[in-house]
């Protein structure tokens, strides 16, 4: 099959490698249906993931079909269509069993923690993959829902609301702040409103990015290049700051942004991956009840967004704003990675049918 | 009456001032009859913390007598013997009707938020003290508990429950390890068995320190003085660190201990006062779904604490090694300040009966 | 002034009694602006209630402007315009400091828990009442809020929302039932996607109500004179039952109706004001791993919820279906207890203005 | 192999049954050390439970070896010593992945939800038993875990602690109720520590039972024949009632018994196994703010109830008060049907080794 290749810093290939075949009883083999590039998949690209080695097959979001299951998978057949979730989870490991699936252990002899596709195994940016722990990281797509659609709940609609709106502590009649209005701060503001948020400020120096933001839900937009800003976004709460910012960005000064915006008794919720310690200036928030959270997608909400999507209660397609053929990654790749030029959100490919 | 007061960084003395007055219908005046000295205490002497002005009356804890009640105070009457919180809560501004009491905004033309006493306002280190919003501020004692027990109920009992146990989110069967065991450190020890917490680690460079922490509930002490101090705790956890880490002591390396300590999943709550920032790792924290809180406290469990030392179910008093009378505050002060050499938990200062 | 007397069962009357007086330095007293009247009201009319007593002034709810407050009244001023909510909060009792205001204690000397209007002391259907711990009891009202909005703040958006949504914890993607679409019911409806629900289903014997339930949120009606009732409910589920059963009525059978719908691991939210014991089936239940709760208002949402009506977030305004002069009280009621065949929801009443 | 056949009510026998054998590859064959007899196995024997046929193997309650083990089990190895959990559960349907493994789907052609040894497939009173979705209902037990406490976590401990502490929402400093001093009280008396209650009251009308309740943590008991029973219960709280009632005895007597006690804005929480409808006295309780819960065990503290065991932080051998070999097991049951009499908790039957 095809697949796109890390070749080390700065270079990949989509070039012909062995086909993946079922290791355990419990893996699936799924034909890529549809497959999208994620901010981390630039960053891993750069080499500052250092454990991605070279040769391995990047992305770790995908639709596809189901083409072979293990001996043990009782829950999904061949010709399933279905969701690849970011993360594999076995389903009775010490952190499964608590719900915390982003740090699956696996059984013995199995690879790493939840994240691994295109990180410590092959990954979904090819035309097929092998799924670990298939039962527990797939989901059955219901007709009607998109490709456009279901891929972003692989890794996008999942994380923003687990680790954004959820963890943030989101609640009735909550103000809350995106910091950083790309996909990840865009699919926060989408489900804000899932646990009441009221005000929802879309905060970001690409005007037209905070364009956008409204049809994504944001209720208000700050750019942080006014010199005013904080003040508008006080304005637009009691004067004390909002009850939860989101980081949706991953550097160490959108963090302070919204470490400056909460309010005392307030949240604030990292979802941005970082690659820089941040100064965290404890002298002036140990006073401020404040909390904040951080992580990586636990991927237990899928199945309630999906239902969502399913009821076109939430709106996932949009997200799509580009579309390429599978052999067309690099292009792809091109595009995303000058998102601030091409307004991309999420490029999506998908496989050129030969059938 | 004679109080400490404060006259610039490095000076206080024990002098003739005024006696306080009602203000407010809702104050009340107590007669200090127990005292205690805070490490915030020896913050603000060193000129730590620039909004207490010289003049100031230090104290934010006490237990005493109340002498005079304002037009309006209704839970109270003149000669009940009461605890003082270390906060004021107005009981009905947005932030009361929240229970966040520590952030506490009082009404217009009144003094700032939660922590006012020795602060904002003059404060418990007095013979007699004006305590605002007294319905709210002050607890009324049963017989059977001492002062000594009581002055714990001020500040260090509900401070290390609720921003150290409940905060942090201690749960059943938890591994906790507690940085720190001062007063607030073997305060959380003492207080964290109330959510269940099953194994609790006390991490103090002080053996004798170390010594007394099992005499409050630590199950396990480690030094961190030994090079392989990380891998000891780690042996008392499942491998992937402890589920909550408390930082009790305020510098930027006891935070960074705790940061190191705790498992994915886990939180860190921070009890400490900090003066300088501290170097937050999210390069490597982002992706381990931690929490990690901060704050005052609100006393909401003062009263559920009290009840428990009232029945003999938490042991108050022991936290009271040296006792003084009122007006050697000095000898007191430097007993206080040379805890790690005299040994000192907490300084009890007693009114000399002079009736 | 002029008054609603309650004067023994089936009997009221319009008439003139004294103006009430400031007795307590936390007091005011407000002239009504406006008033309704709730299905409790025809309860007490019908000597259902007998702890109410004739020559009692009825009436929980109102909205009207401050004339008079007592001395330690310190967040509120003369001339005010205020919502009165249906209970009363001290702020300082056991039960206030924890958020439990529906069984405020108040002060010794002071009356009852928490509701006590039109029950316990006179009420708001007269020209005047005064109002116990104003500070807690009254919300003053921004601009721009109508009197038709601000009354329905009194009592049944927050009891809809608090009662039937927040303790039946509806969650995000949740599919839930209220049964009953009067106005209690409608105002679930209107507020349950504050917690995310998706799918709201509308249950009652009468079409015109089920025809309007649309406009207030609920995304499908079923009408139990249906013998299908209860598959067509599972059927919008997946096959087990709804994740929340509201009860928004107070029979038996409507209590039991909740019970047959909700799933394994769901909640049952009982709003209604029973009249009768109900017979709980624990013997197909105990499994079931249900939960079901019920009260009284906290109100401690109301500040949140007007916030929303202010914003225009949360539409108010459109439960009020008839509008009467205060002294046309009589046909009001007339009106409010032919709700049927009237197709009320709430009656306004507004001070005739003689300005 | 031999095993207790249920045969009918009021009749079982112990004789020669066919072996069990693997069917699904997530099946693992267990030979039974130790068994025991719960209550819920009388019902059975009564007729009470008709979902259970004549040739039914009784029993859910079991430690033992493992012996063999489906192709797919992939946490478990021959020889391991295990913990049989009284309910299975699949690890990967939607109830599993909320963590209601009380309601585990399992897969397509898979028999019922969670609880099906001695009900819908064979038990555990018997040489061995064939466990369906090994990996998750089954828990490796450590060295120095004796069978007699080991036995002791398939059922009575994390159902007590579930059902009555955990989902009775026990907090710190609470006063706890607990109706019924057998063993499901008992644990309950034993866990409600790791939330914090403060005061145990246990209530039975039996004085041998109550006189065993310090033992197991009861701080106070209460016997209802005595006619002041309430008001002695109310003397222990506040005078307003308990904070969380535990029913832990399955009658409607004793369920009103809980809901008598229960204080405004508390819980009641059912554990016992009901066969009749009780009558809710809706008319009193709906304005009291209180919450009732109810339900099967899921089983999710089982691993967290198991290291307190391991630990010596929770003694719970102690509830085997009787000893038989395996095949005694008419005896046995005969001894546990006469518990009053005999002062029977739990009866232990272990395998009479003949290597």
């Amino acid at each position: 099959m095809k697949a796109l290749v890390y070749e080390g810093p700065g270079s990949t290939s989509w070039k012909d490698v062995p086909d993946p075949h079922i290791i355990q009883p419990t893996d699936a083999i799924v034909r890529i249906d549809t497959t999208t590039i994620c901010g981390t998949d630039l960053h891993i690209l750069k080499g500052d993931v250092p454990a991605v080695q070279p040769g391995r097959i990047l992305g770790h979001e995908g639709v596809g079909t189901v083409t072979e299951i293990g001996g043990s998978v009782s829950g999904l057949r061949v010709g399933d269509r279905v969701i690849i979730s970011c993360i594999k989870s076995c389903g009775h490991c010490t952190n499964c069993r608590k719900g915390l699936f982003s740090h699956c252990l696996g059984d013995e002899g199995q690879v790493g923690t939840g994240w691994i596709f295109g990180h410590l195994i092959d990954g979904t940016q090819a035309e097929f993959v092998r799924v670990p722990y298939a039962d527990n990281s797939l989901h059955k797509l219901p007709a009607g829902v998109s490709d456009d659609q279901a891929v972003m709940l692989s890794d996008i609609l999942p994380t923003a609301f687990e680790i954004g709106v959820r963890d943030g502590r989101v609640a009735p009649g909550d103000v809350i702040a995106v910091v950083g209005a790309g996909p990840i701060g865009l699919a926060v503001m989408a489900t804000a409103g899932l646990y009441g948020a009221a005000t929802i400020i879309a905060i970001d120096p690409n005007e037209s990015r905070l364009a956008r933001a409204a049809g994504f839900g944001a209720t208000h937009t700050v750019n942080p290049g006014n010199p005013e800003w904080i003040s508008e976004v006080l304005a637009l709460t009691d004067g004390a700051g909002v009850d939860v910012a989101v980081e949706a960005v991953g550097l160490p000064e959108t963090f302070e942004m919204a470490l400056r915006l909460v309010r005392p008794g307030g949240n604030v919720a990292n979802i941005g991956v970082h690659g820089k310690p941040v100064e965290l200036p404890l002298q002036d928030l140990w006073i401020r009840n404040i909390t904040i959270s951080m992580g990586l997608v636990n991927t237990n909400t899928t199945p309630m967004l999906l239902r969502l999507v399913a009821q076109q209660k939430l709106s996932a397609g949009k997200f799509a704003t580009h579309h390429f053929a599978l052999d067309q990654i690099m292009d792809a790749y091109d595009t995303f990675s000058r998102a601030a030029e091409t307004e991309a959100l999420k490029v999506v490919l998908s496989r050129t049918s030969h059938d």
